[in-house]
């Protein structure tokens, strides 16, 4: 699906500046915007990209004066972000409006489970004990929801996902396909013989409200207590949460990253994709982690960003990595330097015994 | 199951030499052969690999002059290639043979719905409004296939896959099970509250023909515009690829790799396992890629082989490996020579002193 | 939940040694375990940890000596590790007690399939062709059972599993949700043209007895015999097990770690997250490797410790990572004696002139 330019200055009554045929099929930040894509600029920080982005069109404040020519279109607003807030909103309402509502047959809902209103739920859908649906809760085909298990107003969950018995989830909370809820944290006791006995898994999960959670990522409930999403994360595909662990406020969280038992992430920390984590260590709020970072250790202080495995400062690291690229040479250099120290080395003691005679 | 080479022979109509009880039960490349393996050898420049082969059985073309002994028990037919493709289609039929026809009931099939002929649709199964299900095509039980989504001839959905509404998938695509296809990509605006807010995700997942897509393997719908899989493209399991990535035709990547947002992969890529790739980038035809290597920028040249985390260019990248090993090595000796220098300076600051008296 | 240790030790019979309202929410190893944990000390040599470990309550043999004091509770029995098993059994049997028997509607089950005894089978789970399901066995809802597979006593597949035919699983399995069982390996054979044909995946599954396999994990079929996971063996979620790989007893693999094709790992292993493996190759009994780790070659050798990508011996790996991180230095100090060597070589070569004249 496409855009043009003048298409989005009607929707969001903007007033457009260049050429309104310019067309776009994604949305990006303006540093990352390639052709094709649609931005704004509400913080005049990044007003410096707007003459070098390849973005297609751009929303900015009706206020904004250019100091050099800009080769996208822009459409000027009063306040950009509200436009392209608005603009969201309007896809939102496009989309849910084609959202299906009502009981589909057949499926399986306990009696002893209560259903809140303008609910969906889908064909082979299951629905344990004691459940609680609460309003506005969709529930696509083939999803299973455990015994005990708690969803509240206006959540979603997508075809086939697993809810294991006694989670609870907060109000919006989005869970796609195939992820899986609750699952028994991995915990075994290893026995003189070599054997394991496994460790009782009785704790839960607890989602709090306006959480995301990608694609067959995975949430292990709780030894005991609870592992905890916090309100506002965002959590990416194939994700692996071990038992116990936390992740704070707002924190967002790429693919295929693990984060290991009892592992406490902070508020508003960004963690790349194939990241690994280490159990029982915490994480300072506002911490960056570069994908396929690795984090042996605790971060204490805040708004740190880490790379490399295992990780460490973000700009050092960067630097140890570049040397890595050149070990060879620096391997060389050392040779030479061992080859000169010698010759000099065997000069000086002929010059020293030439010298004492 | 094990295959004798006289089994074989006959079915494909070879000559034996060697010992006809000899046992298979895998299938290998020449060079990776082992004790147990059926390989086959049509191109002479893999002719060496015959005589230290651990290969049971190799396939080898009538014409084929021994220089040396083989340990391998040898078939001969006329064209090596054509008769080991003419088993595998034997091995084919044989288990399609078996395979399943028509509606199991309980499904769930939308009125809207086109279905072909010489369908399976599994118990348990989901098709949506206005979905278009062609000739031969097999749905597996427990398959959800969302809104208008079309799946073309002989396409294969296995049990448990979800396909979110809009995809559209070619001619002989095969996905297994629990793959998710079109879930939202990973796309959410920071708002200044340090909340993020949603951008929908509108776009859509295309999957040309002759794809194979592993099992719990993610592939997210583009936020506008289409995600694309190309023709012949093979990915092995628990793979993610995200929103508005593109891979080329017939390019291969084992499991566990992960592409982040509108990568563009080119033809014929030979990509490991556990490899990661930023978003936005550009990676030339014919590239291959180490297992865990991390692509952290585009890759212009066609046909270069990369390694490492960050990855560059393999041999080099072996080279710095090996050096990494020797670290505590390299500083003793860089630790030896500042000493060493030292002695030198001060003996020959004495000298200097001495001389010039 | 929370436990105090008054209701611990009133249930294991114990005797009680500080304060008895101290709570717990968490099991853990006495070396890892942080306030709020239970641990048992069985083996004297742990003793040490008693002495700085932050957990809440600690399970001890009734005939320690303390040394010096603790600030554990302390829950005195005649043996610990037995009154800590005794502990996890209760648990589990309240658990169990509450698990569900009979066969709900709807679900698919063949004619040609044998049920045992006391079984569970969940509404929308599917039981294919010549399937044993054995006594004690719970099939979750959602869950399919492929043609032929045997699934032997008190096992239990969670909701959504999926096993292919032909699978066969030992008593006390248990599988959980999102997992897949016995998908196609992933086997292509090149052709001149750059396309992909598929070699068949004719071979399957075996699963022996007390294997307990994560969420969303995947196992491939082999190409032909059997991809193997010995008695006793513990996976995690999202871990990918290709075809022909076979794990030996009692090795546990943390989550998201991938085994290549025909890899053969010994007894008693313990792989950390995230660790990649390349195919073909042979890990000895008792191996360690560290999370993240790449292994590219066999380890003969039992009982060693392994780390980094590419992996060596624990140790020298971990020199060479610290070096790492103080390669910018390293490298200052090359450069600082280059400098250093050309003074004293252009000193010395003025001395030597003027020496000689």
């Amino acid at each position: 699906m496409q855009f043009t330019a003048q298409q989005i200055a009607t929707l969001i009554q903007g007033r457009l500046e260049g050429n309104p045929h310019a067309k776009v099929s994604d949305v990006a930040k303006i540093e990352e915007a390639v052709s094709g894509s649609l931005c704004f600029i509400a913080n005049p920080k990044y007003e410096e990209y707007l003459y070098v982005t390849k973005a297609s069109i751009v929303i900015v404040n009706d206020s904004l004066e250019l100091m050099q020519p800009v080769s996208a279109t822009l459409i000027r607003v009063k306040d950009a972000y509200s436009g392209f807030a608005f603009l969201l909103e309007k896809y939102n309402e496009i989309i849910s409006g084609n959202e299906k509502r009502g009981i589909e047959q057949p499926s399986y809902i306990c009696t002893t489970a209560t259903i809140g209103n303008n609910v969906y739920i889908g064909a082979f859908a299951y629905v344990g004990e004691n459940v609680i649906i609460e309003d506005g809760v969709k529930i696509y085909p083939g999803a299973y929801i455990g015994n005990n298990v708690v969803v509240k107003e206006n959540s979603k969950i997508y075809s086939g996902v697993k809810i294991y018995d006694e989670c609870r989830l907060g109000c919006r909370v989005v869970i796609h396909s195939g992820s899986v809820i609750g699952g028994d944290g991995f915990g075994f006791a290893p026995l003189s013989d070599g054997t394991y006995k496994k460790i009782p898994q009785i704790g839960n999960v607890i989602i709090e409200d306006d959480v995301e959670i990608g694609v067959n990522t995975t949430i292990d409930r709780a030894t005991m207590g609870s592992t905890i999403i916090r309100k506002g994360v965002k959590l990416d595909n194939l994700i692996q949460v071990a038992h116990n662990v936390e992740i704070g406020e707002n924190t967002v969280i790429a693919a295929q990253t693990g984060i290991s038992g009892s592992a406490k992430i902070g508020r508003n920390c960004v963690i790349g994709g194939q990241v690994g984590m280490v159990g029982h260590i915490h994480i300072a709020d506002g911490t960056k982690i570069n994908a396929q970072s690795g984090i042996s250790k605790s971060v204490a202080n805040p708004n740190i960003t880490l790379n490399g495995s295992p990780a460490f400062e973000y700009k050092s690291s960067l630097k140890s990595q570049a040397i890595f690229r050149n070990l060879p040479e620096l391997q060389q250099r050392l040779l030479k330097l061992e080859e000169t120290v010698q010759e000099l080395t065997a000069l000086l003691s002929i010059q020293n015994l030439e010298y004492k005679k």
